[in-house]
């Protein structure tokens, strides 16, 4: 049976004191909303249906950037879950099959708690997603009656009794659209908040003699955010489980506490990784890398044998090959660099391909910019680029060639060409001391006129 | 009533194992002195009398440089607490009012508990401040009758009904001038120690019909610091408050136990730090800057919309406007930045202005200092500065200026004009491979003579 | 009496999931090999035998880089501790006195401990090392009357009775060679594994009638490595150790949990050490030094006074004199710098000796390397390199001599004079804003043909 999604977005996030939708807030370089909408692409949606109000557009934007068919309604009045669902309603007309209600704020529901809900679907009408916390405290109880879900009660209305329930209600819910729908037609704002609750479907479905099950989850899996507090617990949440996934693949982390993963990061087996190492979005590492102390990387990859850092930026569009070194202080943006290719110290490499087996001296750049355009740098294999070279784009130094150092390399460079630009260096006899005696003096005389 | 602060800085600190006062070693940027000067700060002291006694002469510029109406008396033996007070007797000679004795290895007293104190001060003679410890343990115990205050009774001392008393003794204490040091006339050194204990002060008050009551705060508030162990429990719980703070105020921290404020920083709403930020003194950062991964910053300010690092490094006097941008491998000293200015790769800009719009490009150099002075350079706005060019200062580059790729800037460069110093690039075919060769073979034969 | 040492080394490692061997993974910058090889050293040993089995050209390696009297012998088939204890016996044909059995996986064994067990080896034939762990589950147990060891019981061999033992088998055996080999002659493979235990001695001796007894130690010292989970919380107890030595050694470490030590690392009193520091191995500071923030170091020497960091690497054969200067982005390598010499900015010294009171410039760099051999750069005293200066090695600057900013230094530089290489300045008026209107119109050419 194909799946539809509706991901409810639309809230204020009001404790999160920020002018940027809470959706939009990151964990682990993608926006919550992303977190939710992965966790439901592993179903093959046939359609999600995003529902924004507060800051839609850039909510929309996020969206659609994550999946680019993904629809976005807008929900323009704060009235309630069920209110949000139905206005998904008009972009679900004409869809087949189910509709699972899933929450940008609430990032870690894994794949297959969502495929366990689609299978329980097979054998009832609507399925809800329990979970059992720790402290029960003030969550909406699942009132269940062998495997029968009977209602969903809110803490504050449940009785004594019902609030010994330990079963706890994580929101997600489960139907199919034409079902989900009918019943909310029925949900009524009649309570103390005039908002339209989606957990009533439970008891109408019930009444209309519709099955209602739950399935249940790790408590962790449900964890929202409404803060930068448990923003940052969200943070440190996800943090923790790739940290330990990566160490049960066979990757050694010094310091696993230091070390930040993006939600994409994908590392190879063997690869060491340093204390202090962040890596942004999109970077894959082969086997057998090392990942040195105080190294960024974003959008980048690192190949077999690779050695990255310390103090290394590879920035998005870092390609390296197999044996490449990329040393402190060095910063790599859309360049590749060729198998055994080094660029070790102080360095900035922008727009560029580096052949297989060139040495980039110390301080060497890439003048990419020109101040309104950027452009490319070529450089050869088994080329040899002294110390503080300029290489003025568009440029191509050959195969085999090598310049001098403190060169500004302004026209190409013929394979096995030397090329330099240099002043000669004179020798002043004595002039430094005189130079240091003249300063001495202008000193003393102007501390004397300061007074 | 008007308060006076005196604040005992004299001891050893012999468990510090350190040849600096134990005061004067910093949490959060600040020496812990300092901290508790803070605290009494707000109270509005008439005068302040710190009481030093080890490494006086650093003790009292600390003091002084926090607050130059400080006094400094020295305390030339290590006589007790009561004895420490007293050596005060003569500064505070003449005050109106109060005195609250603070200790300086306390950082943490909270300015609202020492306004409470002073309150309680109108219903009584003599106010301790008293606290509730997890572990009573060995500290001394506040003999309480109803809301008065009898004795304070040091653990050794106290009988086992005593010692099952959980409210315990803090040392800081708030009498009028006189009440203390009439009260302290009194007290002996008829003790194992042979020392004047300033908490002996109470009894006595007490036979004289004087009242005498505590106020309570906090365990965290009476935190003292005796061992560099001690030292870095205070830094942590600091940061924990601080953290907790930040984003309790709308701040994003990607991962808050990474991130060390100082005393003083300031951070604006909506404001994101990355992971491995430092905040050394006197710091400020508008709403919505971004302060990226690995970044240091001191004495410096960050206005909205900028972006700083990541590893980027702003010093004293670094200034940056709105929406600057400050890149990797970047230092900041004693600059202005303007609206928009960007400095992303391997810079250094000391004692500079950088005008509105304009580029500095990787590697450039503000060549500040000659060996003897340091000279500013100024910068226009709009302008484009080449990779690697070198500024050496004083010097001005105007307006919508240029400098080609590793100029060497000695020179003003008036508006609109483009400076160039650069020597032409030749190439010399072939002769990179002959230069190889020759290197390999000279090589080879080093080796061979090496054996 | 004299000691040797076996050291079983022949493991898999299966569960570390690498091609490395198990026992080379490094914990505080050494192999795990090389902490049991230290813990043994303490006792002074005739002989040490590791017995290597998988990869063990590289685990012979280690142990010979380590102490380069090692033997290494092979255990071809993994047939049980007795077995690889045997495989040792030809290595230590003729070795006088004792053997102690400790592995290659267990890094964390005190000397103390070892000496101990040496001790009491003087009352009893066989001595085994057991500690009491807080959770017992499925060690093995020994089973003890009085002092006397009786036997050593598998868990899963164990008797209810015996199960209640909390005194388990860390495996770290000593008896005297002639007594250890005669017992493993006895020890049979009749098991399920079919292995040949070396635990199974101590049932054979008491059955013999020699005596048996064992010697307690903490539970963190048997910590063993088998995951790289357990790599990395084997690093985390070393590093919560080595950071409590340095807070009780008068170190100030403002956050503790982000300074990283080696084995060996080796810090004076009063040096502080600010957050985010990393030692590799072989680095000395010596007292009242200061290690900022984002600092990497290895293979070094500080000397008093000196400041290093933020963002300074040195690297092996930095040698930083009193008072010595190294700031951020800057990279030291093989090179002495003398007192009070300063390089603080953006600067890369490597195979260097640069003179006392001598200021190296933002931006320099030796060019050490010529593509095929590396070269020295001698700097004298009192020297003022300029800024973004290329000292081409091999080259040598005099003392007091200076370099102009942006000279590329090929010849030596007297004493006292000036070198400078510099292309002149050349100011063209109006150029920059006639190309930046070239570029602009171009881009716009550019973005119209693009579409």
């Amino acid at each position: 049976m194909s799946t539809n999604l509706i991901i409810l977005a639309a809230g204020q996030g009001t404790r999160m004191n920020s002018d940027l939708p809470k959706v939009l807030h990151p964990v682990a370089g993608a926006p919550l909303l992303v977190h939710a909408m992965k966790s439901g692409a592993a179903l093959a949606p046939e359609r999600t249906v995003v529902v924004a109000g507060v800051g839609a557009d850039a909510v929309a934007a996020a969206a659609q950037a994550f999946d680019d068919t993904a629809q976005v309604v807008i929900q323009s009045e704060q009235l309630g879950t069920g209110h949000a669902v139905l206005c998904a309603r008009e972009a679900l007309k004409g869809a087949s099959g189910d509709v699972i209600v899933l929450y940008g704020d609430t990032p870690f529901i894994r794949p297959e708690t969502l495929e366990r809900m689609a299978e329980a679907r097979a054998r009832h009408d609507v399925v809800v997603l329990g979970f059992e916390p720790a402290d029960p405290g003030r969550y909406g109880r699942l009132v269940m009656q062998g495997e029968m879900l009977e209602r969903i009660v809110e803490y504050k209305d449940a009785s004594d009794e019902e609030r010994t329930i330990t079963l706890c209600n994580s929101g997600v819910i489960a139907a199919s659209a034409d079902t989900l729908f009918d019943l909310l037609d029925a949900v009524s704002n009649d309570n103390a908040s005039r908002e339209y609750y989606l957990t009533d479907i439970v008891a109408i479905a019930r009444d209309r003699g519709l099955s209602a099950s739950a399935v249940t989850c790790d408590e962790a899996e449900t964890m929202g955010v409404n803060s930068r507090d448990q923003l940052a617990r969200a943070e440190a949440a996800f943090q923790a489980r790739a940290r330990a996934e990566a160490l049960e693949n066979g990757i050694t982390l010094t310091a696993p506490e230091t070390v930040f993963f993006a939600h994409d990061t994908v590392i190879g087996r063997d690869t060491v990784i340093e204390p202090n190492v962040i890596f942004g979005p999109d970077v894959t590492v082969e086997s057998g890398a090392r990942i040195r102390a105080f190294s960024h990387l974003e959008g980048c990859h690192v190949s077999r044998g690779a050695v990255v850092g310390p103090y290394a930026r590879l920035r998005p569009g870092a390609e390296l090959s197999e044996n490449v070194h990329v040393g402190n202080f060095v910063e790599i943006k859309n360049a590749t660099l060729a198998e055994g290719a080094k660029a070790n110290h102080l360095s900035y490499l922008g727009d560029a391909s580096i052949g297989a087996g060139t040495n980039i001296g110390a301080g060497t750049i890439t003048c990419n910019y020109d101040g309104v355009m950027k452009h490319r740098t070529e450089i050869g294999a088994r080329a040899f680029i002294g110390s503080n070279t300029m290489l003025v784009a568009p440029v191509r130094v050959g195969d085999d060639a090598m310049t001098g150092s403190g060169t500004v390399v302004t026209r190409d460079v013929p394979d096995a060409a030397l090329a330099v630009g240099r002043a000669e260096q004179v020798n002043k006899p004595g002039l430094a001391r005189k130079l240091f005696e003249m300063l001495k003096s202008k000193k003393a005389k102007r501390d004397k006129e300061a007074g």
